[in-house]
This record gives C-alpha cells, sequence and structure tokens, in this order.
C-alpha cells in the first residue's frame, strides 16, 4: 500500500535540494535493508534495556513496511549525495520516526547504536550479498544448465576448430558448449568466493570504528536478526572494526569478480554470434531464434540481439567495475565516502548480469540449432586435419602437403597421396569425429 | 499533452518482451533526436518528389509532436538492446505511423532514405552535441566564472604553498582558485574540441554506409535542415561513409574529453575538501557553506558534501568512459552494434558533469570563505621560505639552517640569524607575500 | 661513446638504494629532455648575467652530450620513484655537474631558474611532444597511406556487406579500406589535437608556479631556445602556471587521444583478421602476408600474427590510459606527484603505437590480397540485395521473399520471380556492383 | 654460464625481425617455465614409450640449464607477438634442440604431445602460480607484519577520527595501523583465493583442447612432476579442456585480486602520506623516515617518497587490469590470443607490488614514529568528542552546544557547562582515552 503523504523530514528535503544531480534514486535495496537493520537494531536495543519497548515495536513495524515496499516514494534523496549515504540514513530515520507517529526520535530511538557510518555500507553490503545470493547465483545457474544442455545436443555435431580464427582441428560443437557452461560456472564460484567477505558488515563500528555509544553486545544480537530473518548465512562480524569502515574493498573484490563474469560473458556471446553469422556469407554453424526483424532497411534480415544485449551489458559491467575501484582508491582515515557511488553502480552490475543472463539463456541459448550444412562443411574443409598424421609421417612433412593442398585447393586426402602417404594410413588417421574426439575417444 | 493509448506496434512490442534487463529505457533526448531527423528526412523526400506531400506533412507534424515531448511513454523500449537501435527506430516509425493515422507506413514513408544503421547512431550524435552544447559548456563556463571570482577575492590570502602535501614555499590562495579556473576553462576548450567529430553524422549511408535507396541530395539537404533548427552549426558529413557507420570514435573521443574534465575536476574538489578539512584538526584554510547536518551521530558535523557529489560523478564519468572504450572497440565490419550502450553512458555522463559543475558553482564555491586564521598559520609555519634564501646564501646553506629549524621546533627567523644570516638580509628576503607573488610580485 | 665511470653522485645513489621496485629506468627521452633543459637554461641564465658564461658553456656541452647518447647509463634510478621526478632530476644535476668537472655546482648553477616541480614535468610534455611529433604521426600516415592504396587497388572487389555479423548489402573491399584509411586519419587528427596542450610546459614556475627565485624574462627566453633547437613549435607558455604545475592534465588528454587511435586500430585490426579467417572454414575474403609457421603442431598453419601485435598493442595502451587516468586523479595542492608512473605509461604508448603501426603496413597491409574467391560468393549469397527493390516493391512484400529463399535455400532470383517479380525488373535492379557503389554509382 | 653462440632457429629469428614492437622481451619466468614442461613432458614421454630415453634425458638436461637461467639471452622475441606465444614456444624448442646437439627433434621430440596452445598459457599460468606465491604473499605478509607491529607501538597513542576528512570522534593511532594490517591480510587472502583457479592448467589438450597426438596419461603425468619438482600444490587439470585453452579467465580473476590490494595499499599509503603531512602546516601526527633530499629548490624538504612509489605502483597494477581485462575479452572459438599481453601485465604487476611492499615494510612503516605533538593536538581539538553525550543529554542539545563552541572557538567543555551540562557528567564523559577505546575499552 502506497502512502500519500510525505512523511520525511526537514533533513531529508535539505538533501533534496542539494543534489539535483542524476534523477536517480539511491537503490530501493538499500532503504530496505537499512529498514531491515533499523528494525533489528530496535528489537535488541529494547532486549539491552536501552529502550522503550513499546518504541521499539513501533520502530519495528515501521521498519517491517518499509522492507516490504510500502513506502519506497518515500526516499527521493538522489544517488549522487554525500558519500557516507547520510542524507539516506537520516531519511530512513525521519520516515520511520514519522510512521511511529513520533514516538521514535529520528537520532535517539531510530538510529540508537548507529551511525550512518557503520549502518549504511552494512546495508549496501546486505543488498549486494542478498541479491547476488537470490537473483545473480540462481541466474547463472540457468544459463550453465541450458549451455550444459545444449553441449549434450551438440555432442556429435563435428565442425572445425578455429585458432586465431584460422581453421584448426576438428572439434564438436558439444565440446565447445560444454566449455561455455564450465566457464558460467567457474564464474559463479568467482562471485560466491566473493560473498564471505561482502557478508562481513561494519555495524556496530558507530562513528569511526570504535563502537563509542554502543554495547558490544549489540552489533552481534542485530547480526544474528538479520540473519534468522533473512536466511543469509554468511553475514559476520568484520575481520577488523576500522578497516570495515575506513574501506569498501569487499565490494570492490565482489565487482571484480563480476568482471571476470563480464570478460567471460563477452567470450560465450561474441563465439555464438560469430557461429551464427551468414546465413550464407559467414560462419554460418548456428541458427539463432529469430525475435524481431534486424532491419528497417534490410527486408528478411535477423541479428542476434540477445549476444548483443550480453555484450552490451557485459561492457556496462567493466565500466561500473571502473567506477568502483575509483570510488574504493578514495577512502581517507577512518571512512570512506564513495558509497552511494559504489552502491549504485554495484547493484547495477548484479542486477544487468541476473537479467541478461536469464533472458540469455531463454531467449537465445534454448532455441540455438545447430546448422549441420554450416559444420559439415567446415568440418570437411579444414586441412589441420593434417596434424592427426604427425606422428605417423611428421611434422616437416606434413607441413609440406598441407601447403601444397592450400596452394592448388585440391583435397587433403589427394595431395596426401600423391606425396606417398599410405592410403590405409590416412583413412585409418584422418576420420573427423576421432579426431574431434581427441585422446577422450 | 500526454497521449494515453499506445501508439507503438508489434516490432516495439516484441522488444520490449525480448529486452527486459535493466528497467531503464533509451534516453529521451535520442528519441526526440529520431523524431527531428524523421521530420526532416520527410520534408526532404517530399521535396525531392520521393514522397506524397500531404503523408510528409503527417510525418512532421508528428516529429514535431514526439520532439516536444508529448509522446515520451510511447517508447518503452530497454536501452540494452539491439546494438544498432532498430528496435528503437522501429518504435519511433510506428509512433509516428500512428500519429499519422497510418497515412504514413512505418518503412517506406517514415523511415524512407534511412536505415537504422544511420538513422539511430546520427541520433546519437546529435543528443550529445545538443547537450554538450547546450548544457555542459555552459555548466563549465558558470564553474570558472565561481572560481574566478574566488581567486579576485582570495588575491591577498597567503598560504603555506604544498608539494607532496609537504608544506612548500608560500602561494595565495587566488593563485590556487585561478589555477582552478584554469583548469576548468582548458577542460571546456576539451569537450569543444571533440564536438566537431561529433556534428558529423553517417545520415545518408543507410545499410552499409553506401547510401543503397537513397538520393546523394537527401543527406546534405536534411542536414542542413536539421542545422537550422537546432542552430547546431557543427551538424556535418562524415569525413568517410563507411568509417562513420562502422565506428563511433568520435563518441570515444567525446567521453574521453569528459574524462579529462572527470581528473580535473576530482583534483579541484578534493583540494577544495583538503583545505576545508578541520575545523580544529585538519588544513582549516577554506569554510565551506553549511548545507546540512553531516552525522547521525556526531552532533554538529558539516562535510564537504558537494566536493563528495562532484568525486562521485568524476568517478562514475571515468567507469562510463570504459563502457564506451569497450563499446567502442567491438565494431565489426560496417557497422558497431554497441550503440545504444555508448550513447546511455556518453548522456549520462555529459548530463552528471553538467548538474555536478552548476551544484558545485552554486551550492559550494560561490559561498566559500577564506579561513584566514587558518590561512595565516599556514604561511607563518612553512620553513620552505627558506628557499628565497638560496640565491643569497646557497642551497647547502640554505639546508643546513632548515634542518636545524625543523629539529628545535625553532622560528626560520632565530635559526637563521645564529647561522649567520644578516638579519636585514633576512627581513628583506622573508617577505611572504612577496615569496607568494613569486617573479610576477 | 659510452663513459665507464660513475658520474652521478650521492642523491642518485640514494635514489637507487630507496627504490628497488620495478627494475626498469625512467624513459631515456625523459632525460634527455631534461638535459636539453638545462642546456638552454644555463644559456638563458649567462644571458641574464645570473651565471658566469664559462661555467654555462661548460654546462650546455655536459647537456648536449648526455641528449646525444652519449651518457645514457649515468641515469639509473627506478622509474617507479618519488612522484616528482626530484630523484631524476637530481640524477641530471649530478651527472652534468661531474662533467663540468664540479665547475657547475649541481644546485646553484646547473639547476639554477628550476626546480624538480617545473622542470621534470616539462621534460615529460617535451619527450611526448618530440616522439608524438617525429614518431606517432608519421607512422599513423604510413599506415594510412598503405590502407588508401589497398583501397585503390580493392577498388572494384565486391563482397557482402556485414552489419551485426549478418549478411547485408554488398559493399567492396575498396570501400572497407577507405574507411580505415580515413579512421586512421581521423586518429592522427586528434593526437594532432592534443599536442597544442601538451606543448604548454610549466617551466619557469619553479617550486610551487609563483616562479620564485627565477626572473620572468628566464622561461620564454628558454622556451625560445628549445623551440629553435627542435623545431617543435608548440612548446608554449601555459594557459596558468598554477593549473600546469599541479595538474598533468594536457597529459591524459594526450593518452585519451591515443586511446581512441587503439579503439580504432582494434576494429581495423579486427576486421582484417576475421576476413583473413578460414582459409577454407572461415570468412575468408582476404589472403594475409604468411611471415612465419603459425603452430607447433598443426603443419602449414598461417595465423594473422600481425593483427594480434596491434590488437594487444592497443589493450596497451588502453590499460596505460587507465594508469595515466588514476595518476591524474590524485594531483594535491601544487603539485602533482605521479609524473614518473604518467611519463612511463604514455611514452611506452606512443612508442608501442609508433612501432606497431609501421610494421602493421609494411608486414600486414602492404601485403594483403583480395580472396577473389570469397568475395565473389559472399557478394553472390547475401540475400540482403533484396533490399535494393524496396523501391518498386515495398519493404514487406522483399521480407516476403527474403523468407521464402531463407527457408528454401534457392536463389534469390528464382523466389522473387516465383513470388511475382518482373525479371526484367529484378535483373536491372539487383547488380551488385552498383548496389555496392549505392548513391555514388 | 652464460651462453656466447645463437642456439635458436629460424623461426626464431623470424618472429625476432616481424616483430620489433616494444623492445621488451617475453618475461623469463615464462620462459624457463616453459622449459621446465618440456622436460618433464620428456621424461613422461620416455616413460610411456613415446620418446627415445636418450633423448629425453638431453632434453631434460637442456630444459634444466635453462630454468637454471643459463640461457636467457637466447629468447630475442618481442613480447607483443603473436597472440598464442607460438614464437615463444618454437624458440624454445629450438633452443632445446640445440642444446642436443640436434638429437632432439624441436617439434617431434621437444614439442611432443604438446601445442602452443596449451603448453605456453601453462607456463604463463605457472609462473604467475609461481611468483603470486613466492614473492607476492611473502612480501603481503611482511608488510602485514609491519604494519601490526606499529599498531601495537602506537596502542595508546590517541588522536582525532576523521571522517569526510573532518574532525570525529577520537580514535588511536593504534586501532588505524591495525586497521591497515587487516586490510593487507585480506588482500593476501583474495590473492590466495584466486590462486587455485590460476593452478589449472590447460597442458594436454594440445591444439585445440581435445589432446590430439598426446595420450590422456600425459598431461597427469606432466602435471605430477612439475608439482614434485615445484612445490606448487594448486597445480591441477582444468575443469574442461576446451574453456582451459579458450579462456584466460583465471589470470583475468588473479588480477583483480591485485587490483583490490592495489587499492587497498593506495588508501594506507594515502594516509600516511597525510598524516606525515606538514610538518608545520599539515596534519602532522606521524614522522615519516627520511630517506632522500626532497626537494632541488626547497632546502630541508623531506618527502613521502615510498609512499608515492606505492601509490604508483598501485595505478599501475589497476593499469595492467584494464589491458588484461581487455585481452580476456577478445578470446575466440578454441583459443584465446592475447596470452603474452595477459602475461607481461599480470607477472609485472606481481612483481610490482611484491618489490614495493617490502620497500614500503623496509624503507617507511618500520620507521614511521608518532608525532605526539600532533596527535595530542588533534585529540584535543575535535568538537566530535560530545558524540559522547548524546546518551545523557540527547543530539539535539548536544548540537546545539558544538555549534556555539565553533562559532565562538570557545572549548567545547566551557560551552557545554554554560548551556547546562553538569561538569562531573561532563568530565566522567568526556574521556579522551575511553571515548577512543569505544565498547572495547
Amino acid at each position: 500500500m502506497a502512502t500519500a503523504e510525505i512523511l520525511y523530514g526537514g533533513e531529508t528535503q535539505k538533501a533534496v535540494e542539494n543534489f539535483p544531480i542524476s534523477g536517480e534514486r539511491v537503490p530501493i535495496q538499500v532503504i530496505k535493508w537499512q529498514a531491515r537493520i533499523k528494525g533489528a537494531a530496535a528489537a535488541v536495543n529494547a532486549e539491552l534495556g536501552k529502550l522503550d519497548g513499546e518504541i521499539a515495536r513501533k520502530i519495528q513495524d515501521a521498519a517491517k513496511a518499509i522492507a516490504a515496499g510500502e513506502h519506497d516514494e518515500q526516499f527521493p534523496i538522489d544517488v549522487f549525495q554525500t558519500g557516507s549515504g547520510t542524507s539516506t540514513n537520516m531519511n530512513v530515520n525521519e520516515v520511520i520516526s514519522a510512521l511511529t507517529g513520533g514516538a521514535a526520535h529520528r537520532n535517539d530511538h531510530v538510529n540508537m547504536g548507529q551511525s550512518s557510518n557503520d549502518t549504511f555500507p552494512s546495508a549496501v553490503h546486505l543488498a549486494a550479498l542478498d541479491d547476488a545470493t537470490n537473483k545473480l547465483l540462481p541466474a547463472l545457474a540457468q544459463l550453465e544448465a541450458s549451455l550444459a544442455a545444449k553441449a549434450t545436443e551438440f555432442h556429435d555435431v563435428v565442425k572445425s576448430g578455429r585458432t586465431h580464427l584460422m581453421d584448426a582441428v576438428p572439434v564438436t560443437l558439444g565440446q565447445e558448449f560444454a566449455g561455455y557452461a564450465a566457464q558460467v560456472r567457474l564464474g559463479a564460484k568467482r562471485v560466491a568466493n566473493a560473498l564471505p567477505q561482502v557478508g562481513q558488515i561494519p555495524l556496530g563500528g558507530t562513528a569511526t570504528g570504535t563502537g563509542l555509544n554502543t554495547p558490544a553486545e549489540f552489533a552481534p544480537k542485530v547480526r544474528d536478526l538479520l540473519k534468522a530473518d533473512s536466511g543469509l548465512d554468511l553475514i559476520a562480524p568484520p575481520e577488523d572494526p576500522f578497516e570495515a569502515q575506513a574501506n569498501r574493498d569487499a565490494l570492490v573484490e565482489l565487482s571484480g569478480a563480476l568482471k571476470v563474469v563480464a570478460v567471460s560473458l563477452t567470450k560465450i556471446a561474441q563465439d555464438i554470434a560469430l557461429m551464427g553469422s551468414g546465413p550464407r556469407a559467414g560462419i554460418g554453424e548456428l541458427f539463432l531464434p529469430e525475435l524481431q526483424k534486424g532491419s528497417s532497411i534490410m527486408p528478411g534480415k535477423v541479428n542476434p540481439v540477445l549476444p548483443e544485449v550480453v555484450l552490451q551489458v557485459s561492457a556496462q559491467v567493466i565500466g561500473n567495475d571502473a567506477a568502483i575501484t575509483i570510488g574504493g582508491l578514495q577512502g581517507q582515515f577512518e571512512l570512506n565516502v564513495r558509497v552511494p557511488l559504489i552502491a549504485r553502480n554495484l547493484l547495477q552490475s548484479i542486477h544487468l548480469l541476473s537479467t541478461a543472463s536469464v533472458a540469455f539463456a531463454e531467449k537465445c541459448i534454448d532455441g540455438v540449432q545447430a546448422n549441420k550444412r554450416g559444420t559439415d562443411a567446415s568440418a570437411g574443409a579444414t586441412l589441420a586435419t593434417a596434424t592427426a598424421l604427425n606422428e605417423a609421417i611428421g611434422y616437416d612433412k606434413a607441413t609440406e602437403i598441407v601447403k601444397k593442398a592450400t596452394a592448388s585447393g585440391e583435397p587433403l586426402r589427394d595431395v596426401a597421396i600423391a606425396e606417398g602417404v599410405d592410403p590405409e594410413l590416412y583413412d585409418s588417421t584422418i576420420d573427423l569425429r576421432r579426431i574431434a574426439a581427441g585422446n577422450q575417444g
């Protein structure tokens, strides 16, 4: 249920006026995690006897409503704002205070035990952990499964291998797709490897990491509540409270993992677009699903639009990583104050990779067909099959045969036999399916 | 006036379904420039006798309404879409066709003489040229003027220079701000230097640069109309039609210029934050305007929020440049198909630098005050003033004096005189105001 | 002639010990330009009556010998050193002093009128200006000429155009190479546009930009001498002395221009590798010169090794630009202290682009041959020629014909006539050579 | 012992002529690991009965000599060469063949069971794994230990905290250094997390991943030998042989981890330079060891040269990561052909971070002293100590007091008492040492 009236107060209003920059708000997931933290903090403060139980309950109710998305429009501050996210923290404090009918004071009660400096980056970490865990990893798993299914389907489709873009010894389309599946699987592992560090949140450090004004039991109890509520088991205390507040290195690390995923997806999407190229004047080894008209002027043209989406998303993720890296570089003393920038880019990257992976799987990979005419042609054409003769006749002799075949345009078999290779040896050695199977055949 | 019913057609609908990626639409400026191009194209096609005058007029009216922002909600396609922007070109074609009541066929009439491949990148170039010319350059001029005004105001405020962050020979705050103003002025020149290349649009090349299906007079006439309507005098034919369609290098170049501006603004914002640091335990040479509470836990804290916005915007622009660079790298054969990606990042960078420059000027620089207590203290403290003695007593002797003063903590003058420097020589040489004036004094 | 004994002194020795980092020295061009500046400074100081004429002559002689490369081994300091290049400046001062037999004091005479803070970045600017002017621009001109010659040679070679990697309306190989030539020409212009800013040197500002200890006539006179000696007419005073010392933005700008060149070369090299792919299972429209064996296992394989060099050099230049950008971001107050880093990367990028452009021209482009069998096949295969029918039969009808031809694999002409297109109309419209000529035919 | 005569053959000579690009050779570690692989391969091939035992022994001896650095000058090929490293692989084959007096044929024997496509990237992975394990991780451990020792030494040095560069609640210098130590420790963990993937080598895949011409037992046996010889326990088979040959993602991943380390070191070096700033007109909380003269014009100036080295190295590592990322993006089909580029940048980054970390530890951190006058002054100055009053008097009242103190310049205590705070409450609450201890006190 949306609220119509304005619940936020003066500091929010000032921030709206001070930051007319991008027109883009702080990612709503961050707001929701700020609210969840404040709800849990109120419960813990009440338990510790520092906050009246009635006020705590009201804060918890308000926080829950925000986390449920009931007040999204109450957080109008631009994402390009003060680098600590203080404006947004105050915005959340004000809205919760208003939702309690003023029963809870925005600083003394709602913000109790917290500072923007620990609570805002904690909310960013948790939003990233949540989205990576619950959106990105499943999306990558779906993409991997789609690629693996095609690897099975294409198990027997022999084609020319290509290195340096040049004809090489034969492979199967199934081997290529199994490689893509493995690459996505490795990418998911890279993301997963970064998450334990992201799960370490600075909560409890308050202004500078010392934990001033907060009992030592506060943060562990809040983390336990959040963990229980969200199921995010990686929520953990920081390696060091000062490191955790002064730096956002774990977010730089996660973004770096996303960058590797983007690199992987670029390779896969580019290969698939190349193999789908043609249909008549290109590589022509795959048919991609036709989704829409490809040209406003060339009739009947169909383009690899999903690979292009993946390629653009990947470029964006790499760009976002550059922005995050610079933000990470600029921490000073007790606080990194580029947190909203980092949050914006990181959460955007997670979102883009998630949606693009699913769309790529469902709208492209799942419908990809082998162009058997193309794969047969390329398999038969590559002179690199001569490699299989190396053991029998040596690299230098095989080179001579390939050069003659290249120059004359004649079939490799004819040239080999003319050069003295025993026809039986040739036929038993040059078996494309067996060559493609390599030493696993 | 907003339109309520859906005007777009099947290809748009397919594209909406095919690209559920970011939730962010193609920048509306690109849509508006697509419409302007189509309006001008219709006029020219009628003039050339290729299009019925009545249909042309209807297309022009529809295009004008779109350019005026009357149908913004009719362009729902995600910006992460086919890399040629074909979906958006078809979207514009469909909406214009609908606005003519179907009188104009979306391809044969609205798209006449065009291909997505020339019209979409042309629209992106023109949107960038427009925003850079009419938003960014004025914003930089305003920021430069604000800095220059402070340079005048601070003309006599002597302070310690700093190199390697260490105390150096004195300068004035005015010299520093004049340097900042010059830096912004140079930045504007860098942006302006890139615009002639951006003004070169591939329009007229149609599908692959050959201009198939379009008379040679078409593009020059359309450019003339667009130039006359917009006042953008840099609109020009491309150096080479094939280069112009296959590459988006001019956009990569403009983004590179924006990156240098971001580098400049980072230096300026960082310096100002450092000079405003304290108020008691920092450098403390400037007072920044107080805009809002700086901490949810530390009472009375005020932070350099506008410099932080500028620093985050600058990091974003550098990240966007990385994304644009990768997009630029990936053109193949007759077309670069990362255009929506490039457009998104480039127009965002222009917008962010524009708004941040204005906000920085108005909400920070214009209200900055010299902290005279701080500047006097730093000017008096720096032992680097001893440099002025070099000519009279030599570098080696001066070094000895400075080392003794550093070790003992005594005033430089006392040590110098104890070391045999003539007091009169000292006093005539060590005049901070004159030292700061240097050889311009 | 190499000198055997060690001429440098204690500060150099200390720096060698302090910076055991990369094993890579400061680029020798920077050393040589430091020497040239010191030679010219001595001449001017003598002319201004500040330096004994005999000492000045000795300094000039020593500087000339260093600039001539006679003492390269006397500059052993690591390039990763103090960020102002002070160690290298002192190294040059010491060696010159030694070469004068001690007649000139390293600071009071050799360094007269200078500070590391103005002379070192000036030397870097001049080295970059020199190499860009005298190495890179000629190299790009050579590459452009090679591409343009091929454009002429390939003027009549019709082939399939390709957009989104998919078959598109025909073009000529000559059109493509003319586009590449134009792209390189535009790249050279981008580099040239950055050079006037690089030519602005901070010399004369001494320690912090004020020019303390240096007469106002000093810098103009030194610049005049350097300009006369080197023929580098772009040597100029800075827009503002404080800006010029505190920032290295002009170098960031030049690197940004190099980045665009790298983007351009990537596109060209990638296209050429793609067109050379095969020879039997790829695109197969070009034959690249055979330079060396392409595989240690696959006999007779030939790879596009020069395009791969260009692609790797381009990636390096983009990486170097990232390093330079970060260096540019980190200036503080009166000085940027990332100058050696910036110099290393910038001069390396200039060098790599120069050598790679020449090698690409001489060892690849000049020997490239059209694979006529391949181009004829692709030209004949592309169904996008149907675009030429749009005007006569409309986009929708043409789409229908292309779809039928795609599905059946039949020739376009047969399907078109079966669908009612007049054979005469077809034959007069579908003329590949004329289609490729487009509206320039 | 160095060899004088030329041992390499024709393919090497051609490659030297073909690639006159950078003047920089392939990193020698890669050559040495190529040799180690070839030695182990010969042993295994003999064991498998594919290679004469005598020839195998000769290959092993030659390989051992190369790995020991006895023939470094025999590998003259530029690092910017064919993207598969084929030239370097052939160079190693030729030199080993020559060292066996021709007994071993360069391809049929030395290269037996291998292709450039599997052996060259394997050598790069192993060189990176080796250097990261045996140079970088120990260097980071040393730096961490130095920082941790200072954390203990500075345990009781209270100073002003700083967030947004503004005075914040007090912390200790020890807390800050403990944070730095933790940050370096986390960085080492990030590097270590990437190494298992780097340890997966494509050896055994030969030309395209199929393992053609190589028995399935070959690669496991070679890996076992290499593991036993080197002690690098992470050497492992790839997740998938096609993924492993077509992509260098594991190297991109490792570079990404190095980038995070560079981000961390930037923060630490920048903080230390800032705290050492002054000595009189800066932050002035640390004394850095004096290593060398800081200025050629300002007598007695000392600069933070080691932090500047670290900052420049970090920028370089980030730039190298950009180059590596682009190289990683450009794999196609069965092979990534940007391997020499990636190797160059990755091994350089590992080297730079290793040497810079050790130099930073030994020449800067180990000698850093607290500037007690500075830390006492900043601790006493910060008004943010008022935060400790929040619980007793509320955030709003505390804000009022701080604002009055800021405006008047009066001590916080005086203002607080004038505003009605009980002096006893004030004195028991505002205890800097206890405030800095926070909730750990």
